[in-house]
């Protein structure tokens, strides 16, 4: 186990933990939507919103414990947005980690009800950070804005209508196989332009999110949220493809998903530029994104070495 | 028109005013989502919550404009509660005000993102109300935390979660019909108390939480605070009873809904205290309602009103 893989570890257990006792007990009434949500938050993330926003509390000189409650938050979002991906209305996923997607469990209402309750319990995590000893209350504020609107249509649901609205069904039977493209006409390249718009906004925006929450909580200075934001764009942007890679190219037994955005005609990063040139450009991502850390010098390393990871994970 | 049916009409447009600025242009991409929100956000609502929430400001003392953000968020937090509901895998409506349902215009998937888009958007303006001159951090962020409690699993998801299981029907075919309370066995009257609990979650809490982020965001006092919550247990109640009561005996055409509610066999306080009981029950809540506002003497008389209006209204 490299460090890394070490403190990637370290993190999502304290995160699990904080989750485990956050999260309203699944006993309580009525006990269904907390089984619901404890069942897709405890389904075997990777937690890397919440080791990205740790991380940056630490990093701007803060304790990691400040940005605790955000992290948990950052997480309650992402599984509140896998859930309602997968929904049949979106993605329409049966498999999601090697296990049966929330609303194959509980079924459609109860999921989509399930999202919306860890949508909301992620801003009263965030309001209650606020009481973290060390918070000031201006930064959980704009820690809570940043990431609101970061989750939102300029964001991440905005990423995900485009996505929606790109595959050209998005659940009316009139419009569907309507293909749409949400930016201008006439543009050189729209394909790479559409990948670019949906993925900066469907993944990236609530990685950046997560970094500049944890700067914020601590109170760190503009320059160092700058940095870490384009930090963030670089690493989404590597991710994101490196996503798609293991799509086309990875094990279908260790990713545990059967590969329903192939199936689904979606715009992927291989589809428009190819196997091997979505992997140098990963690379290069990669490499844009260590830089974009200059600033913080060898207290860095941790996430230069992520951006790598990122790039050569296999699941 | 009455002082109170003026007063009303004031904050409404005002508040339509306030959601035209705050919410993003429909030409922005991808247009089709913010399309989708203005058009639920903008179909006649009566915009209770955010009257309730400047009243409960200014009542505290406050100027009405202080909660305008907050007054918004909740209209937003509301009109997503109705898109979510209003879907097949939910009450499954094709009407509402007299307009088709979200999902029957822009599709169920996005219907799906709509709604999740307005919960996002509130917390985003949430936060963004503590820029508001002379709205203190420390308020905001209990707004913030309040609104998110009363919306989340112990309020109004948990409602909707709970109504969603007794009718023995979530979205999932091999449970279908298996009818569901949440409540222990054994106690007496289980259905006057499933009916309870529902409705205090699935209407009153959000109508609780407008009034108490009114109060909290200019500073009101405990004891301000508690006797709102109190007033807005009992209007909550009372409009509920009200609904339930419409629904059976009001006017199609003035409600602009097709009364799926009684289709669907739904527990509602008609089909278990009878019309005239429960006609009765609601004009006990509104009296109750008044009686909680006697700490603030006659400066809360619209307040007063407001408790009958609900009551004797015809859609």
């Amino acid at each position: 186990m490299t460090v890394l893989e070490a403190a990637m570890a370290r993190a999502s257990a304290r995160v699990d933990r904080a989750l485990d006792r956050f999260l309203i007990k699944a006993a309580v009434d009525p006990a269904v939507i907390h089984k619901a949500m404890r069942y897709s938050v405890f389904a075997g993330g990777k937690r890397l919103r919440p080791f990205l926003c740790l991380g940056a509390a630490q990093l701007c000189g803060g304790r990691a414990g400040a940005a605790l409650p955000t992290a948990c938050a950052l997480e309650a979002l992402h599984t509140y947005s896998l859930i309602h991906d997968d929904l049949p209305a979106m993605d329409d996923d049966d498999l999601r980690r090697g296990r049966p997607t929330n609303h194959k469990v509980f079924g459609e209402g109860m999921a989509i009800l399930a999202g919306d309750a860890l949508l909301t319990f992620a801003f009263e995590l965030m309001a209650r950070n606020a009481r973290v000893p060390g918070v000031k209350p201006a930064g959980a504020l704009a820690a809570i804005e940043t990431i609101a609107r970061e989750a939102g249509t300029l964001g991440m649901v905005g990423g995900q209508a485009a996505d929606l609205k790109a595959e050209g069904w998005h659940g009316h039977p009139a419009r569907a196989n309507r293909a749409w493209n949400p930016l201008p006409r006439k543009q050189n390249k729209p394909r790479e332009r559409l990948l670019d718009f949906i993925h900066s906004r469907k993944t990236g925006a609530l990685i950046r999110a997560s970094l500049k929450a944890g700067a914020l909580l601590v109170g760190a200075p503009k320059d160092r949220i700058n940095a870490l934001d384009d930090y963030g764009r670089w690493i989404g942007l590597a991710f994101q493809i490196a996503d798609d890679v293991l799509d086309v190219a990875g094990d279908k037994a260790l990713l545990g998903k059967n590969g329903s955005d192939r199936d689904n005609g979606k715009l992927t990063f291989p589809a428009v530029y190819g196997l091997e040139e979505s992997r140098r450009r990963a690379r290069a991502a990669a490499d844009k994104a260590k830089r974009a850390l200059a600033p913080f010098g060898r207290k860095a390393a941790l996430f230069e070495a992520l951006a790598d990871f990122i790039v050569n994970r296999k699941k």
